[in-house]
């Protein structure tokens, strides 16, 4: 006769135990962690380079950078001279705290305040991996449509920030992107979530997640 | 002492085994079936909407909508008069072959030519989860970027057809996507994919997607 195994309990509570030792170094090595989630494409990469940049002398910023495929994402990331740790995950469709935790030893901590880890562009499937993270920021670009946080309520619900990217492409008028009824509905499933217009692409909006970044690192809360 | 449990073999099973049921009953009834699969927001749905509005008197098309959370993808469909199943796959990140097989169950199938399941908004996982369609049809909008089919293979390398959507926003110079990197990166994980450029806004490049979709309809293949 079978025994029931609860599998989904089983693989999250190995995945809680990397999660919590990844917790425990960063919070005692005195870094602030943030888990970037968006489907592909909605600009996480553009964020962080632009991100790296703008903060040079102000915020050390190290990256562990997520793909099924490819090192293209940690290239354009080294490209700006901060340090990217590349985990290609070969079909999987998030990245595990195992996975983040064998990146971790890698990057040079000690240079570092806060480092940023850009999930596998998936707005779904990471939402249900703690990586030890301090928090989550979602990102969504406007060519996506603004009925995501209604269809994909979960990462809506769990981040600490939304980034609404791609704000250039409003002013064009080639394409409907209603922000408020974005704003509204995140707020709805989840009333501490801060919430910044953004062009990665031109900077536009860039310098409140800039405040929002400064002011989290220095409290790390 | 524990024995070795193969988990991925035996979940993919269980789904093989209503993919195949799904498959007899679609060939028995002489319908052809599409499985579409992108990002959140590439445009699925005004994809479906509009082809099922210019077709009509030509293909009789039913969709089975898979989403997270909501109607709201169904009812764009009924809007068009087509049959349509919505399932609401409440966190999971694909749709499996059993949701499939109950949705074919109310569609009428007999009114039908041509079932089109809309996948759960991923890129990665409903790739590997066969519902028992004759074909995939995987849609990338060009504001998610020409490095898609290198970052995420396993789509690109399974699709009969991939549409390149949203080509209106390439004509206002806001979109930097290269067309001939995605057809040359396709084409090396697939050499018989058909790539069709198109805009569901404005209609641009549809007729192409018309005649393979007759093609393949008429061919049942």
């Amino acid at each position: 006769m079978g025994k029931k195994i609860q599998l989904g309990t089983k693989i999250l509570s190995a995945n809680e135990e990397y999660a919590q030792k990844n917790s425990t170094l960063l919070r005692e090595q005195g870094k602030y962690c943030l888990n970037m989630i968006s489907s592909p494409g909605s600009g996480k990469t553009t964020i962080l380079t632009r991100t790296i940049t703008d903060l040079k002398g102000k915020i050390k910023i190290g990256v562990i950078e997520g793909d099924i495929q490819t090192q293209l994402d940690a290239e354009r990331i080294r490209a700006t001279k901060a340090p990217a740790i590349q985990i290609n995950t070969d079909g999987s469709c998030h990245l595990s705290a195992a996975q983040v935790s064998s990146a971790l030893a890698q990057l040079p901590l000690d240079e570092i305040d806060l480092v940023i880890v850009e999930n596998v562009g998936n707005l779904v499937c990471p939402s249900a991996f703690e990586l030890g993270e301090n928090g989550k920021v979602v990102v969504l670009s406007v060519a996506e449509g603004d009925d995501k946080p209604a269809k994909y309520p979960a990462i809506f619900s769990k981040s600490k920030v939304l980034l609404i990217n791609k704000i250039d492409l409003l002013v064009s008028g080639a394409i409907d992107f209603d922000v408020e009824r974005v704003k509204s509905d995140c707020q709805r499933l989840n009333k501490d979530i801060e919430i910044f217009c953004v062009s990665a692409k031109t900077g536009e909006g860039m310098n409140g997640w800039y405040d929002w970044l400064a002011g989290a690192v220095n409290k790390k809360g």
